[in-house]
């Protein structure tokens, strides 16, 4: 336990008090990298993931990349505008579960719920498996161990988030800010050296030749439009994250919802320019990618198919900065690979504190609601953490097999959320009629913006399901349900317990008439005698000490020191045949019982308190067995009478050098309130 | 739970009472194989084990084991008659360990139990690992599996013992008897066939060149002794068992001491005639043995040198019986692998006694002195278990490598043993004067017979000792080595935690003044309420409830149900500035008990009880938490108020289900004694 509790503290650091919440709350520019490392470090891989759809059409395929790009954007747009009236309207970190639980039903709240849960695992999954892709280019060695290495990455990430939030942000915002600024340089410079200075500048896949499926080689009817449905929905993973700051607004400073809204358009503007500057470059120089899952492959000029390949940020990297500036290339890498890792912070932030709502609401359990040591909601952080390693290791971390998975739980929950918007104006504008003609046009503005995010979301959530569904969107919806269904059964499980417990009868407050007071014995010595006097002081109507006889020397020994010295209450002997001491003793209790149904029974139970964990094998565990028996007897106080042994010390010394108080401010006292 | 049950009264049966005691004694006729078969089983071995180490002065090194047999038989005829004189002057089943606590010191006791324990594993560990050997003969699938069979077996062993000692006894009696009379008629018949008949029997290993190690071919000098001293050592594996008929006294029928006598004598002869008639045997049909371990190998006539053997008794039988009653030879295999499974049966019978009486002692964990579900000595059965199956794991269940560690401690107690009972008969002579002419004649004669003893078994543990040492006897030292310090070490303990808790001063006797009553409170329902009543109709001089102040909005709304509800104790709100319960509350119970150190503090914990083992993870274990921390506060009296709630039910039904008279007599009622 010492080494645990320092390498704890190691980790997670000081504890935080409540009052120190304040503190944590983040400037936009902070903000900014911890909400949004999401939707930004997308571009790594969304564009990857377009081109390995198109490379399926062989070589002319990828000529449709920047108008998929262009298509991505469009829809960026929509939802960046819908989601600046979420952070007006529900500023209370909810987000879409608080919007469609509030306007739909707890039903649809729940389905949201459900898919941003799923999705959130899917961030951290995919997010570490792209960057575990990218450290290879550096790092050969990972090869054939990138399972293992995410799930590595996701425990370091678990450790740092556990350490609470404002430690993050600060901790976050350089790396991404070198990515954004990287991305920007790479392609300002590669299109400088192209357009400006005529350098021919052609990535190491240009001069490979693509061989695609033959089924979509002639980019025309069905089999096109297909080709066209599948690359738009990989390209809408650049998309997720953007619900993360809908989710985040608390964690905003003042005024929250205004400082939301705009570091949500600045999200929306960087990542879609980003993606588009990525796509153009790679068009320009001729990046060339392959499926890795066998529906297309490349040939290079010796005719060996390629084993093989380099990301596309990786290869644009080499291609612009590899010659004319080597740092660069290595600035580029090493900054995709953080931001990727850092991505997954984004779901670190966003799945606890929707489980703590959830948990609030009864469909978590209760403890996932409460902070721990560092202000963070650790529960939420742990399951995600273990749910993502689950993920990483089944798919062995690769990203083209995850992405099926991906996005489909995004959409869901953006559509559903939409719906709850238009709602929420429609209701606002049916029901507030004292509301001034400014804001009821203001309302109805933002209605019509929420509206096209309907119909745009749900037309890219259609998309989706048609293209990805048999891919591995089946299994995203799936995990979804199962959620859903377990949510719903603890919801009803501490409905039906708090029914049972609620106060509704008299006899709730009905007082026993007597005590009959138990003290159970063994031996006649100081903690024995400890239960004694407290039994007597308690001053019960009826106070008797029992022993069972198991052993009928031990039994004699006890009858005589009992007259030995002088013990004023009467023994009784209870038969055990079988030589154990707990059913006799439960019997005899319930004969009490039932004797006396109005009358309550107080056991005093002597117990050891030991301070080494292999002093418990050495002191018999009777107290503990008879203890839990006696817990389902209605009627009976089970009062333990601990005698602490010197060695438990050890223990009361550990607990203090773990207080808190200690920890921080060796002085501190607590005053209570009232 | 439920199937563990089930299988649980499978496989050990209905529980037994107290007074059924008296019928499991066992009459001679069971009592023979329950507690000899240990050393009548070790003919399955102790002749192989004679004729290896033979091997390694080659052939002509064969010629001696019939000599080797002769020492062997003496050695036994000593340790029998020693043994008679141990079990009439020792009724009770202390055995060597009571002799020696008794007559030398309780740190000699510690020796010859502390060998004795290690000794009782290793028999079993040895006896099925032959067991196994000879199964081989018939089940070559075996071959290479032998650890693991032998762990299983040992399990199987295990389960039966867990039944009880009589069922034991009538299900071994067959086996064993079955093993005597047929190793009886293989070496009649086999003797008659050769001397009588005139056949012209040849073992299968007859022809075969036994090639020995060059040190001891010559047979003469120091080499020689060495040789005769290693084999005399491993043939004395014939003699461990001896000393479990005298553990083994209470378990005989009346009169206890001359039955076990009367089967001492049996099993001395028995065994003996057996070993010369399988040497004598051996030796006229030519049978060779190699050691496995490579210091000797056989080589078969067509020059090949030899992998696998045959047991020696696995050897005459095909010789004996294969062409001449062929069932004969089936039935010879069959009942030697039973037997040396059984064999195994006298440690189980053993060593859980000889561990009972030192828990009793204080040496061991007191749970080691409780009777189990059948009567038997559980705990002490399932620690010799693992013991054993330990050790064929690690030895891989070769005989040839076990053996080497054990008889030492067999030696080591007998000989401080037989020290002990001449100190017994010459305290005896010296104090008691009032005994008669004929009396003191015989205690003199007894001693006499204990000094041959001391000097044989003295010599013996020497010879062992000098040719063991560097061949395994080390490791079994330093076990009981282990063992010793273990126990005393345990014995340390028990007695400083007694004069810890001894009653020695009037304070012990002290009632506290007042009673400061604290009810833990987190919400206002059935539970809370219960602890209300409870807690109002123990009448303490103080009462108060406590809320720990985690979440505002919980406290602002239980302060208003307070009121409502008109509860007339007051509300106290403890801060708690970093949102967790027990170390605010821990402080303020703190604060009362040094504001008030004459009093006592009495906290009532609501607990809710559940029945599903998934319910622990939806409702909050806070209360667990601070009833831990309590315990280590002394003046504290812990209260838990159980509250059941519905699904408890299904616990307490499952209880009830187990309870050992339902099983036994539904109707049973239990009567105080008192």
């Amino acid at each position: 336990m010492k080494v645990f509790q320092a390498v704890k503290r190691v980790l997670i650091g000081r504890k935080l008090e409540s009052s120190a919440l304040g503190e944590t709350l983040l400037p936009k520019r902070i903000a900014l990298p911890v909400f949004a490392s999401d939707a930004l470090s997308s571009v790594a891989y969304a564009p990857d993931e377009i081109l390995i759809t198109l490379s399926l059409a062989g070589a002319s395929g990828f000529a449709f990349s920047w108008k998929i790009g262009i298509a991505v954007a469009l829809v960026m747009l929509i939802v960046v505008m819908s989601y600046r009236q979420t952070v007006h309207a529900y500023p209370s970190g909810g987000g879409d579960y608080e919007v469609a639980t509030a306007n739909l039903s707890p039903r649809f709240g729940l389905v949201v719920a459900s898919a941003l849960l799923v999705d959130y695992v899917l961030t951290v999954a995919v997010s570490v498996s792209s960057g575990v892709q990218n450290a290879e280019a550096m790092i050969p060695g990972l090869a054939g161990h990138e399972g293992l290495t995410a799930a590595v990455v996701i425990a370091i990430l678990t450790a740092m988030n556990l350490r609470g939030v404002r430690e993050s942000g600060t901790f976050f915002a350089v790396p991404t800010y070198a990515f954004m600024i990287s991305v920007m340089c790479m392609v300002v410079w590669g299109m400088t050296r192209i357009f400006v200075l005529g350098d021919n500048l052609r990535a190491p896949t240009a001069n490979f030749t693509v061989v695609g499926d033959p089924k979509y080689t002639g980019l025309v009817g069905v089999a096109f439009v297909v080709l066209m449905a599948r690359t738009f929905s990989s390209g809408c993973a650049a998309l997720t994250g953007v619900e993360a700051i809908s989710n985040g607004v608390p964690s905003f400073r003042q005024p929250k919802s205004k400082n939301a809204a705009t570091t949500l358009a600045m999200l929306g503007g960087i990542a879609v320019s980003m993606l588009m500057g990525i796509l153009v470059l790679a068009n320009v120089t001729g990046v060339k990618m392959f499926d890795m899952t066998g529906e297309s492959h490349l040939v290079d000029t010796h005719g060996h198919v390629v084993k093989d390949q380099v990301t596309v940020v990786g290869q644009l990297a080499r291609t612009v900065f590899y010659d004319s500036f080597k740092p660069g290339f290595y600035i580029m890498i090493v900054c995709t690979m953080i931001i990727l890792f850092l991505a997954a912070n984004t779901a670190f932030n966003g799945f606890p504190v929707l489980g703590s709502i959830l948990a609030r609401d009864g469909f978590l359990p209760r403890r996932l609601h409460a902070r721990g040591d560092r202000l963070a909601y650790s529960n939420g952080i742990v399951t995600l953490a273990i749910g993502a390693i689950i993920l990483v290791l089944a798919f062995n971390a690769s990203v083209t097999a995850l992405i099926q998975l991906y996005v489909v739980g995004v959409f869901i929950s953006f559509t559903v959320s939409q719906t709850g918007m238009m709602r929420h104006w429609t209701r606002l504008l049916r029901t507030d009629t004292s509301a001034g003609v400014k804001q009821r046009r203001r309302w109805k503005h933002s209605r019509i913006i929420n509206g096209i995010g309907l119909v745009g979301t749900g037309v890219v959530l259609l998309i989706i399901l048609a293209s990805k569904f048999i891919h591995g969107a089946y299994l995203a919806l799936i995990a979804m349900a199962v959620v859903y269904v377990l949510m719903t059964s603890i919801k009803k499980h501490y409905a039906s317990v708090a029914r049972e417990l609620e106060l509704n009868s008299p006899s709730d407050r009905a007082l026993p008439s007597r005590v009959h007071a138990v003290i159970m014995i063994s031996d006649l010595n100081k903690p024995t005698m400890r239960a004694i006097q407290f039994a007597k002081a308690t001053v019960p109507t009826f106070l008797e000490a029992v022993i069972v006889d198991v052993d009928p020397d031990v039994t004699e020994r006890l009858l005589e020191r009992w007259d030995e010295e002088d013990i004023d209450i009467p023994l009784k002997i209870i038969a055990s045949p079988y030589r154990e001491v707990t059913n006799p003793l439960i019997d005899h209790i319930r004969r009490i019982r039932s004797e006396n149904p109005r009358d309550m029974v107080e056991v005093f139970i002597p117990e050891y308190v030991v301070g080494h964990w292999w002093e418990h094998f050495l002191h018999n565990q009777t107290a503990l067995v008879v203890r839990a028996r006696l817990h389902f007897m209605p009627g009976v106080l089970i009062s333990s009478v601990p005698y602490q042994l010197r060695s438990s010390a050890i223990r009361e010394k550990r607990w203090k050098r773990n207080d808190p108080r200690l920890w921080r401010d060796p002085g501190a006292t607590i005053a209570p309130r009232h």
